[in-house]
């Protein structure tokens, strides 16, 4: 199929590649034009239509909020009725319903689509979580075959016919692979700290085969513990993407407990404080008990 | 009444002077010479009994575990039967049973009392809970009731006929104090850290009174954060006491879920780790996913 | 002062009969004719202007969302420029700057107050956080005065110039009360449930003097437990209000880790389930292990 | 080698299968007749022992807690100095220390081994963590090799020379398993309550490829939720084995905090309870303020 591609970083250039890869047409567009097949959006879709008849479809592979709010409200301009853009970036699902509305404006269609992958992703294949009508997605349907991983029927699925349900669905499984790692990460510290075990990595290592454990984070711990076994040489801080804290609000909106997505959340944001800043005030506290250190190992 | 006391630090110490003020006869006993008002237990235990008939009754208030261990292992071959040894220390409940067994073999009686009150309980009186049977406590009763805060029946529980049933009830109450700071620790960095709240020591004092957050804890708090608005001098930084871990620990040994109080321990325990130690293990399965960054905001 | 108060419910008749008894002229509306002063909202406003010159002031005390929105709207149509809204419920702090904003347009001030109080509120006073320009809330004063809690600086704070500031303030002490209920449920259920430990609700009794969590929630716990020992009366079921969710959530889009009170308020979630969902996930992968039940107390 | 094996139900039955097709010598004792090989452990140490020279290793599997500590006790009885006893239940690593020390005094060597593999191990082998001295583990070794899963360095390793290590290694395993459930289950019961997503098995049996959350136990997952999509069928209810409740406990005596492993021990807890016995404290104090509802969504 012929496609076009907003967005040509390490992310939408492997994406452009595997399409090109499985014998598709891809016309891609980047702000820096050592990366762009064109040289605007205008012109992008004017190659597009070129390439012959039938629904011009737009890929759009640029950071969530601002970014693709603003290539979406262009696209709206140059695109007509039964055109398609896919948001492929990492958008929150409720800006899809919008997205999706002003695109309908003018009967432009529009399909979300949750992308997991990172570099693997060209050779291996991408996994996709995608939202919007039956129809809408068939347009897309072979870049989206293309993309998928080879050979499995796993890697790609129809998450709702509702704009938004499959960034929903990539934004859970984000807030999955938070607590994920924290539940990893949890059980290392305490191996790591007790005396009574050694060869840490190794027991690691060893549950990469017939444990319940198994998986590829774990693999992927394996390696790192193999190069520095007690993580000396990494800071202890990790950013959180929108999407864990996404998770955890639509958690709440819907009322649903979610108690180690959100500790896994907290221990992130907890871990770019340079003083513990609630411990502040515990501190304080224990300050004005005035005794509290009276009796040794007593609180008051 | 006459009682012996083990212990006079700044606790036992007051505890000394506020039994005396009620007109009781203490004979205490501490390590330290300038302190005591004995030699030895051995003379402080003579110097009892030589003080009238009845039994001799001796109140321990050194550290919990060893020293109150060795103490009461002491005390145990001065006394006889029929006389009795109060723990007024911190120690785990699971001691007390250890202890009133050992204590029981030669007929001595136990109590054991947790003891809340800090540096005001000389002038307010101090919160005791105490464990073990009606007729041992009533050998110590007069004292419980010059400790206790006058009047009120406030301030003086019998927590159970079991030995240990004082320090259970003394160890809960830590760790309900322990979930009460951290819910106003809470409430204050989200407060002082968004800028659409200004005057946040004013909005805490302003809660003293007519709402349902109003306690002690917030008195302290306030007079706190009146001092230093944004709490910079203070490192955020908080020990935490044995009986908040017991706490936990001994609801989970009775599958009683406990996702409150646990979250305020584990914040203490974070909040004196110099480097994220858990965050280390998820930074480096970061690192392992390689293309996390390909995206901004996007996890993989 | 004049002022206008519209909804004269439970908690609006009360304030209006404070309001009165401090010698303040209240005109109130309320769609219940029973209740009401004026027959409209426009008769409402015709009558406060009738009283005198000066800024016309309202008083807003609906249910917070459409109810409130709806009304400030109809208002604006109704003010004029200098005219004061005053919305006391418990909307949500970012509808206060959408309102603030519109009402801005005409030139009508806007303060948003966060009140606690319930039923005590009429005899006691009410605590009263607000938010809005020192000019705006001048107007107002007489009343903020005459609803606060009598011989005490506390209960009246100006929490920021910005709209939305005394909600942020209101919703965030409701977020730490969840957290403080949560801390005494979860001791209490530790102690009811131990053999250990009798004569639970005099233990938490006794805590009322001299110790760390003394506060107005525990003397109410303490009432319920002498009513009904075991809480055997009551459902454990919750509901929760949106200023718990709010608080999570403000906490999440300003990185605070809230661990306790996000815990509250998901065990109130967990609460009003008749059946444990996630764990029906757990118990599902637990089938799928098969073995699990192998050797006992093993999990694989 | 020739080993003796304490316990034949399913697991034990399994391993004593597995052994004997590489090659192995087992002379299983188990007190159900039908399943043993010998009459008594007296019987089974006494056949070992006719296959010829060198230590008799006997490998017990039985319950942890008494059924393991009155079978090492009897073996303790039987076995001379240089025999080995391999403890391959799930028993607390505290007890491996106690068990070592009691064999310790006869000269016996001890190894302590957690294993995991369920009803796979007989075909795909069993994940072995063992403590003890290389020595000791040297006597058991061609069955740690046989029972291991085949073509893989993975499944077979040595947690540390202490007497418990191995014991430890599997627990921290056990509670890592918990919060990767319970990190599938939460997202889960988002992802099946909201509206905007249809298909929800399929999302999960999409993220078996490509995706950072793949794992066994979403295999798992994914062949019960494609049987049953809402789990409509299986109860909200999760057992936990001691190794969950000791994995937190430890963490506890170690200071590590673990936010996620716990919220995942306490969510099980809560499954089980019929009535929700934290939340009638909170509905208790609710009913307390008396006025909570006095505006709707208001606490007070």
């Amino acid at each position: 199929m012929h496609i076009g591609l907003v967005g040509l970083g390490k992310m939408g250039g492997n994406m452009r590649a595997r399409l090109r890869n499985a014998g598709h047409t891809v016309i891609g567009y980047d702000r820096n034009a050592d990366l762009s097949d064109s040289s605007s959006l205008a012109d992008m879709v004017e190659q597009l239509r070129g390439l012959g008849d039938g629904p011009t479809v737009v890929w759009v592979m640029v950071p969530a909020g601002d970014p693709t709010r603003s290539t979406i409200a262009e696209l709206k301009e140059l695109l007509d009725e039964g055109d398609l853009v896919v948001d492929g970036g990492n958008s929150k699902y409720t800006d899809d319903a919008i997205n999706a509305a002003s695109l309908g404006e003018k009967g432009i269609d529009f399909v979300d689509c949750g992308v997991s992958g990172g570099v693997w992703g060209l050779q291996n294949g991408y996994a996709l979580m995608y939202g919007g009508t039956t129809s809408a997605a068939a347009k897309v349907m072979p870049a989206l075959e293309a993309l998928k991983p080879d050979h499995t029927e796993d890697g790609l699925v129809h998450c709702g016919e509702t704009a938004g349900a499959g960034h929903f669905a990539k934004m859970v499984h984000n807030g999955i692979e938070y607590a994920m790692m924290q539940a990893y990460a949890e059980g290392w510290e305490l191996l790591d700290k007790v005396d009574i075990v050694d060869n840490v990595p190794e027991i690691f290592a060893s549950w990469r085969t017939g444990t319940v454990v198994r998986s590829w984070l774990l693999d992927l711990l394996v390696d790192q513990l193999r190069a520095d076994e007690h993580l000396d040489k990494i800071k202890g801080y990790a950013e959180d993407s929108g999407e864990g804290r996404w998770t955890v609000q639509a958690a709440i909106d819907n009322a649903v407990p979610m108690p180690a997505i959100s500790a896994s959340l907290f221990a992130r944001f907890a871990s770019r404080q340079e003083d513990d800043v609630a411990m502040k005030a515990i501190a304080a506290m224990r300050n004005g008990f005035g005794g509290h250190a009276v009796i040794s190992e007593s609180e008051a």
